[in-house]
């Protein structure tokens, strides 16, 4: 059982206004020190699957096939270690 | 300058439509060893303060005020050192 947690961005070249209009709220409520901003996605999965190299694998496909766009995202994730759901001890 | 890094997910009580919804895809694309999913979010926000202490400090008034809602969001960022902007070196 691991714990994928996978960080999608955009690429450096492409346009962000999404992190544009963060950035200047942030400015207009006084933060001043913020001068850059980019906004991407966050997201934990747990991969039912004992083998390390087989779950990194999975993660892999489902960020090219659901979880990122490649054509103008990135992704890169890390794999953790977790417990089997409904053992009490890790 | 410094290079914040932040996550804000969910509070783990908070019901997360969105991760059902990719699960779900997850699912009937194939991947049967997917068994949760949870979406947050994910910020890059560059800060121009060369203290780190005062910078971690911003970056906490950032999310307590914009970036997260505390009623059902938490938050946590990695601080990373920077070049300042338009010099060649570290």
């Amino acid at each position: 059982m691991y714990l994928a947690k996978v960080y999608v961005t955009l690429k450096t070249t492409v346009n962000d206004p999404q992190g544009l209009t963060v950035l200047a709220t942030l400015r207009n409520l006084g933060f001043a020190a913020a001068t850059d901003v980019r906004v991407g996605k966050y997201l934990e999965v747990r991969i039912d699957n004992p083998d390390r190299s087989q779950a990194e694998a999975l993660v892999n496909e489902m960020c090219r096939e659901l979880l990122s766009n490649p054509v103008i995202e990135e992704y890169r994730f890390d794999l953790e270690e977790m417990a089997p759901e409904g053992s009490a001890t890790s």
